[in-house]
């Protein structure tokens, strides 16, 4: 996560809680074009620059006798969650369902009626919240992340995501994911690569739906965590989720997450944001034909558009080094004919 | 690792190092069954309840329609590495790593002449290095495996087993594979299997060469190891490895590291000693069908025999909680045809 996730997003979700209308562009009005293409693996791609370097960078690595061309075994893709897969507006998913975690909780404890950063959870006061800062932030995210075993916190994340909706779209958190990314994934899968989701996210609060939405199984997620301790309990095995940062999988640790969890270094990569620089140059910057892709947020109407002046989900660094580094600038407005499957 | 990993491997390695006669049972020897009969997955393997274990509980969890039926991608196997699949005596492969590479290195540090542990090692001192106890011996193992980048210390290591021989076999490590276990690893996977190495053993010391000798791609490999840290040097992106332990992939560990990598419980899991018993409780006690097995070192003409009477590769714990739990106990000298494939 990046390190004050509700800095700006506080006034802007008060700002887009208003927001009742969602613009949906018509599909007859979108440009024919790749859409009615008979076997197009990309649909909901504009044709423009951005489609055309994934699709030039997958003919490359997958043609055989080309001297470009890699082996399947070697084909590891790499991807962002939060705001490259699924929507992270007005905040992170998972810190909404920290939220609602602990007005769940508060019943079985009455002292966070007048405890910060809880009280101001239970009272909705965001700005409070914000300005408990990283600190505050924390305690929250371990009260309610933590203290259970992993079957436990599983069920926890499921139940929820069957139930809470997104506040602008009304819908629930997993039909927030990006269509035209889920045709890219589909795409890469066919075109012999391996799929990994590297998230500054909880790696246990991914998992129980990412197979499901994304495809991607399990053993290909990699992200936040925190420590969990083996026990014997009643003569049952059980894993304990414990109150302490394990490993934060973010800028710089992402290319090290990387090495630990896959142990090969990804020949494209997929992000939206700083957090995702440090990923982007491991993955690119290593000879051979490689891809770098960044999601730019530049479509208020049927999304939101953030990049440089926003600390949270920040698109600056990265943007710049896309420049230099020829990564692809995935504009959501121009390049893709729609977002959400339900637009 | 054990704790103590050379206490009794070096008065050992004295002793077989005057070991030269390899004692080879001739294949006409062998009783016929499974070896010639077509089809046999597990040739090397001699008919009996082992054996009948391993059959039985794949036929049951691949059958559709069966009870005990579980779809393919929840079948994850997960086997520990040294003494599972290849061999750990008179030392683990990657201690005689350490060693070696402490006498290539010495020349360019000339004050390990006077200093403990390293002028043991470079004087063959094996009483007084296991003397030097876990702390000498961290020492060791730090020295030899940080302070390069991961690109290095791979090349390091491949270099290194390409030339490195066994004592008593005078084979390189990657021949001491157990020819039972590679016709398991490719039986289970024939049945749908994804295989998982989860070995106390280093991570990055494994990964160069699983693919090749297991057919376990880097992906399928969790392991021990140290903090990396990223880091861009002249323009080119980096991963430095630093002398400081980041995860310890033994005994309570294991479960812990199944649960971080993989992120699904195992169905089957193999291993050979006290830093398997965790894993195989996660296992196995989690209702359903299920298949642990521990390779019990019993052979001592064509391997070593070893089980609750040594510190190094124990087995006392796990070999009274086969009995428990109707673990799979698998005799070396009894079960298996053969143990090398050169033999």
């Amino acid at each position: 996560m990046s390190s004050n996730p509700l800095s700006s997003g506080v006034s802007r979700r008060a700002l887009l809680s208003a927001l009742a209308i969602l613009s949906v562009l018509p599909e007859t009005l979108l440009p024919a074009g790749a859409q009615t293409a008979a076997g197009d693996p990309l649909p909901s791609w504009n044709e423009g620059v951005a489609k055309q370097s994934i699709v030039n960078f997958v003919a490359a690595v997958t043609r055989e006798g080309s001297p470009d061309f890699v082996p399947v075994p070697q084909r590891v893709a790499t991807f962002d969650n939060d705001g490259t897969l699924w929507c992270e507006h007005p905040m992170y998913v998972q810190l909404a369902f920290a939220l609602d975690r602990v007005k769940g909780m508060a019943p079985l404890h009455p002292e966070w009626k007048d405890k910060q950063p809880f009280k101001a959870v239970l009272d909705g006061d965001m700005k409070t919240l914000a300005e408990s800062g990283e600190r505050g932030l924390g305690e929250l995210m371990m009260v309610t992340h933590a203290g259970m075993t992993n079957n436990e916190f599983e069920k926890i994340v499921s139940d929820w995501l069957a139930t809470a909706r997104h506040p602008r779209f009304k819908r629930p958190y997993t039909e927030l994911v990006y269509q035209p990314m889920l045709e890219l994934l589909a795409y890469l899968r066919a075109s012999g690569f391996k799929i990994f989701i590297v998230s500054g996210g909880g790696i246990e609060f991914m998992r129980p739906w990412t197979e499901r939405i994304y495809g991607v199984p399990p053993e290909q997620v990699v992200g936040s965590s925190i420590k969990t301790r083996f026990e014997m309990r009643d003569g049952r095995p059980e894993l304990f989720r414990l109150p302490e940062i394990n490993f934060i999988d973010d800028k710089a640790g992402k290319p090290v997450g990387i090495n630990e969890f896959i142990g090969r270094r990804p020949i494209a990569a997929f992000g939206n944001s700083d957090g995702d620089l440090e990923m982007l140059q491991w993955t690119t910057m290593s000879g051979g034909v490689r891809l770098g892709l960044i999601v730019h947020h530049t479509d208020g109407e049927r999304e939101y558009t953030y990049d440089r002046n926003t600390e949270f989900g920040k698109l600056d660094k990265a943007l710049d080094a896309a420049a230099v580094n020829k990564w692809t600038v995935v504009s959501m407005k121009d390049d893709w004919k729609r977002i959400f499957a339900f637009q």
